[in-house]
């Protein structure tokens, strides 16, 4: 038998839709059961064999990575126009519930974004992003007057540890409740509103959402 | 051989400590793994034999009531004091701040007193007297313009399950998380700092700690 070649149209045809399989179903089982799904069920379900599967993605983070490479532009993105804003409080109010709407309908991207994988180098340095754009937006909203003073930037930790405690019936239900916890802690953070709180949890971020 | 007697003092003796050793056992499991841990399990941990441990607890609800029943009667005279206090705003703070802190204390209790075990009446009664209780609470406390009117009473699932996700390094650590949330929750029930909400999330309390 002749060997196929590796640039054989058929063979990268098969290979871009076994990719795409894949990674379609690693988004879903991610966000359904979170991260703790090993690779050779994700092969199963894809319909494939584990070899196959680690032929293109050698680690467990490579395919955690590409399969959330979308949400984690969106992030990105979502911080670049609250820093943007020029209303601090609608802007750190506004990040506060899209990421924790984003929790929300996915177990997987929150776990993904704060799990410490030791190799995954864009994850690590999204995440610094994200906790200095962050703590920019309570800087100013506190400079502002908006936000109470004793807000401290490792109470998102704790926002996203509440909501991710938040399980419905139904992905409908958990989404609504997600929001109504989200407006009644908004609604405390307000600097006019503040009054005496217990010293911050000493929660890192990573430690958050495993 | 002769058989023992079952009212032999010294069989009465072994049984009182073997029952000790298993609900002993049982707490300290249920409270930091939740009530998912088998029987299997929880008899290996006491270092006895499975048939002894169904011996003494014939089912799983047993078990679990009976090492439960002294929060069960902390919990109950939790809610009557609430109910004695003249202040209702006072009280109702109390009940949500005292319910969370066992919360976070011990995973199993607020597990047990939300599970619906299909036997145990005392605990579904306790449940009734309990959200009765609590509705009472709310009642008077908005009746006294303190507690914000859209609060409702459906929303002690969600602050349990938004403490119940509390998880830090260490239980002190959990607990001082957990104090933070409950007081920023606290501040948002006030009626002084309503602002429009999302209507209330329709989860069962059932639902909220399983």
């Amino acid at each position: 038998v002749r060997e196929v070649p590796t640039t054989s149209p058929r063979l990268r045809t098969d290979a871009a839709a076994n990719r795409a399989k894949i990674l379609e179903v690693a988004r879903e089982t991610f966000a359904a059961e979170g991260l703790g799904v090993p690779m050779i069920e994700i092969a199963r379900r894809a319909g494939l064999g584990v070899a196959t599967l680690y032929r293109r993605f050698p680690a467990k983070e490579d395919l955690v990575a590409e399969a959330f490479a979308g949400q984690m532009g969106e992030c990105a993105g979502l911080l670049d126009t609250a820093l943007a804003d020029p209303d601090p409080w609608r802007a750190f109010c506004r990040v506060i519930a899209e990421v924790c709407a984003m929790q929300a309908r996915d177990r997987g991207f929150s776990a993904a974004f704060v799990t410490a994988f030791p190799h995954t180098v864009e994850f690590g340095a999204l995440r610094e992003r994200a906790e200095r754009g962050f703590a920019e937006l309570v800087r100013r909203a506190q400079a502002a007057g908006a936000l109470r003073r004793d807000f401290d930037p490792a109470d998102l930790a704790l926002i996203l540890l509440a909501n991710g405690g938040i399980r419905a019936g139904t992905p409908e239900a958990t989404e609504d409740a997600s929001r109504r916890l989200v407006a009644y802690l908004l609604q405390a953070f307000r600097a006019d509103r503040a009054a005496p709180l217990p010293r911050p949890a000493a929660i890192p971020l990573d430690a958050a959402l495993q």
